[in-house]
């Protein structure tokens, strides 16, 4: 079905997205896969199309569109690509803003947007510890009170833009006593003392994307480093874990309806028998299968995305459409692959490494075990 | 997540929907059960309070207001009470007012319409036959020119209102050369010769709703009788079929809503191993996923209400909300029914009758397989 | 794949078993579906051809043949006319035999045997109250001991044969302050003071077994009606669980395999669009899903036979081919309605019938969810 | 449930195999990962134990054990190493040898089976073309008739071993009118003038086994090297299907079965809100219903090995165990990522690759399609 949440300045919009990807992106693909990352130069270019700074005011370098619409589908013509350097994007200028904008002193805003918004300092969020992801208020990296400013100790691992982040908002436990109430965000600055990245994670898939492990040793990171509110960065992360997730969302359909697409292209060519693969009953009806269950799925995200826009999505209804849709993505692709026959099992065709790529995204962003207990929680259960 | 499509006029009529739900059907359904048939009063009752002439303009007893989302209300409502109902007052005032309205003649419309608004006349439709539902130009069911009208000879099987319908909007082949192109709809009035009805049929489920054989023997029908034109009765028909299946998905969903909501209930106060078993992780993420699974749906649905409102729904898009919404309705039952344990298999709980009554709709209203044909076909697969 | 666990003695017995089906039940199915019950002449007849007595010793006028595999094929035969006349029975000669072959002191044999293995009496097993089926420990019918005997108070509910039940082996708690460890069973009789049986439940299928209520309200139950040790009624239960639900599955998977087979036969003959409907690869892939499906289970159902009757299956693998025929057994059946279209939602058709007798196997003896909790917890998890 | 279809020589038998793999496979696997293949002192290793000898005659160097008991066995423990290891030993004893020793003549026995059972003879199976491989008699490789042989052209894709074999069992069109009739089987060896190797692909995953195309171009292949009869090849490639089926069918479940082994003992330890992860219910219940489907599964498979040693396993239950298998363990290893958390995306976790290599037995070996295609044409649909 049509979507209906998009109006003429969105399409132009999105012209441009696309014309930045197939530009910066689409040619330099197979350097990103070889070096395990996007390169300075992509995010500067996405920088100069105002791509960064959406959600960053102007007098920082933003262009503080306030309809969370363009977001959406700058996620979507890059997701189209590449759901890994949609979600390396993600991090920055969906996930991380926020941080920046909202919790950040007039003074740390100058600091940071400029630069933040022209792609010349990259984000991360670091959250995620090597004894665990999912239990966040659990996390063990400590940060001591010293003159000026804080001492790390720690490691965070699986952290996207890992390996290159000028700026890392890392969540560390400030006070031991107070579990998910002692927890404070540091914006932790490449070349710090004591600061080092682990080599880019081997993963799955999304291998055009540099994910690493972060080494706090006595990091010192003076007080005009702390974001937000001492012993609140619990809160400030769950109040933006929405934004988070309506957008891991937005990738994950746009991903799965691309591959969709070209899936029914290849169906369409490929013969088996004396007749188009695409035209055997069992696969003429998996394919509308899937189709549908795209377009049921997009329909919800959309409503998403206007809701938040609005305002109006709460932390409950940003899991279940980032639950959702993972799922379905993760559906999609695995019968795309079954579709290509042999080829899908090659990593040269776009649908193997989408179906190697979309695996994470049940499992990243709070898994879907999660979100299924926030729901349930909500529900009163 | 929030529905977003309404305003506060659907609200009142939302509110006047369920006043003529909990007062004429609720205390009533016992008898309906027993009966294995919605009495008169029901309908008379509804046609006073102006649900059965919605899409039927004011010159002919109707309100026509134009607005497919009052369907859509009072669909939802009879549907929280009983799918089946919905489904007898759904091929009455969804299904059958386009007929009788669009293809009616001025005089037709004179006879039939005032009484079809005020729930005199119940209408049924008879398409399928003992023969087969699926290929519908296949039908069998002869009309033979003669003098001032049409003999018309066969059988129709399965059809809703059928045991009580004063008009039934009739499928018959008038040129047996010409396939889907020679076929005619006819409206066969309630004790013309030769109309019988069979007994009403004991169904899995839907037990309140009457569902019966009919059989034509040398039925004289004038010509006054013939709706729309003579061998274009294919057309007609799939011309209405997108009303008829969003329509179904409504109630579909609706259904599955309600159902989901009183076992959520249910699973909160039913305890084993001294704890509600909503509250058992397993059931907890399964109640999670019915949410989500039902929320996603209703997107999807109101999105395919207003583009049917707008004229944008296709047939093909009318056929991936059906199927899908059926699918996902047996689903959400058939854990209801688990999650109410051994309650759930006895009649007397709704969850049970509902498990029942939801079957059907993966399977009527061209079938679940006809649905993916179709959208398969469109994709040029 | 062929099956390989029978030989000769046991072919010649399904022979046996077969005809009784075709002489005694198939006649008479309309009968009990109008009566919800079986009547006491399939009960003796069953009895006079021996299949009531197979686990019984021969003094007590059972054949003690010592070989699970021929209570297999006698469920199976029975399974392939009706899973409701094979739960009937299988609560008697397959469940409650054990009990009180193991259990039953000399004179209780004598007396109650006999008339057990010629089906003159009838046997149920109580052990679910209204309060709770799952969590068996928590039983709130009470026994308290009086001179000779004890007073029993409480009620039971969906007890199989409970409407005709000469013999109710009754779990009853014998001291409130012992939990699992307080628990005794107690052989009620028909005609004893205070014990009152409900009405025949209305079922969602099943129809032709006599499911019931049961009351008890100051019953005296002699000494001498004690099943078992004091107090340890809850350790006889789950001894004999295992057989319980080894013999769920042997019907599951038949009744299933049963309904597929009628239903190839159907989608062979039934045309669509000018071909059989089974002809639709959509639908051919289906059926050769299901069959696979079907006979993998049987397979695994095999396995539990052979390892049942060798005395090595374990509470936990009955749990497993329990839960697991249950699931595949309802997804073949749901599958096997779509295949007939309109007349799988008819009554008369057997398909219709078999699939609402099946939806109750997911939740008795012990429903599945209980069966992964036993899983999981042997897992050590 | 415990497998009964072993004795105590398979058991030793499996130690001896353990033994080896863990002496000659698990040490070398980074460099096999490295390689994108596995190097001939693995080969020449397994040789000496005897296991590339299993299907052939003594006389050939073999140990001829005729039950094929043993090389499933052998698959068994391999696979628990790395299913892709096992396909490439598979492809050799367990799929080549039937066609060296029943379709040789004795010349080429000599010739060819003693290094083929000392391992300095890898063989390779070519079937696949780029222009397709389900569609097997649609091949496009030719061979005519010339002095003494046979001149090759064409090409192969996706061919196992391909990029090491010294002996390719390669189809070739000999009869281009005569369809499957007119193809025959050649015994391609390497450094024969104009066959050349392709590059490694890049697979998904499977990354430790070299998979490759190989090109004909003016291939002079002797008459000495054409296997069985000419223009039969087809009926020689069906008749071996079978075995490769259940082969890749013994593969799939014990893969499955030992990284879901493994990621028991990974939920046990990984510990999230102060419990280990697979206590949680949701867990607990999902990995209890994988480990049933596992157990339930290998009841099959297992039913299939004693079936295809009797010689009684049809190609059509060789296509269901194949398929289901297949499915399973995708299920399986799918489910286990998932419950790895974060880590389950990493490839330094075994079930990282684990999954990604499962994903190509959906495909290979005929599809899951082709396989449903197979079993419904059987079934008379
Ligand atoms: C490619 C990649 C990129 C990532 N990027 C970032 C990033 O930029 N920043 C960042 O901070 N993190 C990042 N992550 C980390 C990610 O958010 C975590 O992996 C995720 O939250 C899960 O945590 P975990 O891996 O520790 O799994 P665990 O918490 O160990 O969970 C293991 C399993 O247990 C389940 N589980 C946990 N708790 C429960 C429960 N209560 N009930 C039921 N099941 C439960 C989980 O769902 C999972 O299946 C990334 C991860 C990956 C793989
Ligand atoms: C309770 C109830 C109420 C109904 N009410 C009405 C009514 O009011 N008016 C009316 O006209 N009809 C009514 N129907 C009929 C209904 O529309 C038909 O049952 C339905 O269209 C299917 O037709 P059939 O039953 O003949 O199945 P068949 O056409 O025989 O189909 C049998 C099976 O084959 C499948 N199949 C058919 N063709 C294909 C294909 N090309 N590819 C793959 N699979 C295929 C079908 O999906 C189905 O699974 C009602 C049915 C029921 C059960
Ligand atoms: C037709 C029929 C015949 C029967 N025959 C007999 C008979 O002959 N004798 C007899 O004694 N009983 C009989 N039963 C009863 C049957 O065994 C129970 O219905 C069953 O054990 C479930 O108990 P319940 O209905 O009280 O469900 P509840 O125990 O209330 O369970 C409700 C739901 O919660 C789930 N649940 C419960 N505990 C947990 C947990 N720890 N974790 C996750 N989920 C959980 C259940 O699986 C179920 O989905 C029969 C039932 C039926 C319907
Ligand atoms: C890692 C790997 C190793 C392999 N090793 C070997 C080897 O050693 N030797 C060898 O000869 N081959 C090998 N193969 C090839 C493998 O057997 C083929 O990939 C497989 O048979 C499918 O053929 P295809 O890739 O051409 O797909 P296609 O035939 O193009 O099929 C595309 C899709 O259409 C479906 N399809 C085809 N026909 C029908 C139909 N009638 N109805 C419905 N759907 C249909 C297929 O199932 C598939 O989903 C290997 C493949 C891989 C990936």
């Amino acid at each position: 079905m049509e979507r209906i949440i998009f109006n003429e300045d969105h399409h132009a919009f999105r012209a441009s997205a696309k014309e930045y990807c197939d530009r910066s992106l689409v040619p330099r693909m197979e350097q990103f896969l070889e070096e395990k990352t996007i390169d300075r130069a992509a995010w500067l270019e996405a920088g100069k199309q105002g791509f960064l700074g959406l959600d960053v005011p102007e007098e920082y370098g933003g262009s503080s569109v306030g309809d969370y619409r363009f977001n959406a589908v700058f996620a979507e013509e890059v997701s189209k690509v590449s759901a890994s350097l949609s979600s390396c994007f993600g991090i920055h200028y969906d996930c991380s803003a926020p941080y920046l904008v909202d919790l950040g002193t007039e003074e740390q805003k100058q600091r940071w947007l400029p630069r933040f918004c022209s792609g010349e300092l990259v984000a991360a969020i670091g959250m995620t510890e090597p004894s665990g992801g999912s239990d966040l208020a659990a996390l063990k990296t400590t940060a001591k009170k010293t003159d000026g400013g804080w001492i790390l100790n720690g490691s965070k691992t699986f952290i996207t833009n890992g390996d290159m982040a000028d700026l890392t908002i890392t969540a560390a436990r400030t006070d031991p006593a107070k579990g998910a109430k002692g927890i404070t965000l540091f914006a932790v600055e490449a070349g710090m003392d004591g600061f080092a990245r682990g080599r880019k994670l081997d993963k799955v898939g999304q291998t055009e994307s540099g994910t690493s492990e972060l080494f706090f040793e006595d990091v010192f990171v003076p007080d005009e480093n702390v974001l937000g509110e001492v012993d609140r960065g619990f809160i400030h992360m769950m109040e933006r874990l929405a934004q988070e997730r309506v957008g891991a969302a937005v990738s994950n359909i746009a991903h799965a309806t691309q591959i969709l697409a070209e899936t029914i292209e290849y169906v369409k060519q490929r013969k088996a028998f004396g007749q188009p693969v695409g035209s055997f009953q069992y696969n003429k009806f998996l394919v509308a299968e899937l189709v549908t269950k795209a377009e049921v799925t997009q329909a919800y995200v959309d409503n998403a995305i206007v809701a938040h826009d609005e305002d109006r999505l709460s932390a409950v209804d940003a899991a279940k459409v980032k639950w959702w849709s993972a799922q379905v993505q993760n559906e999609i692709l695995d019968a795309c692959v079954q579709l290509h026959g042999g080829y899908g099992y090659m990593n040269e065709y776009r649908v193997a490494r989408a179906w190697r790529d979309a695996r994470v995204t049940k499992i990243w962003a709070g898994s879907n075990e999660i979100m299924k207990e926030l729901i349930g929680r909500d529900l009163g259960l």
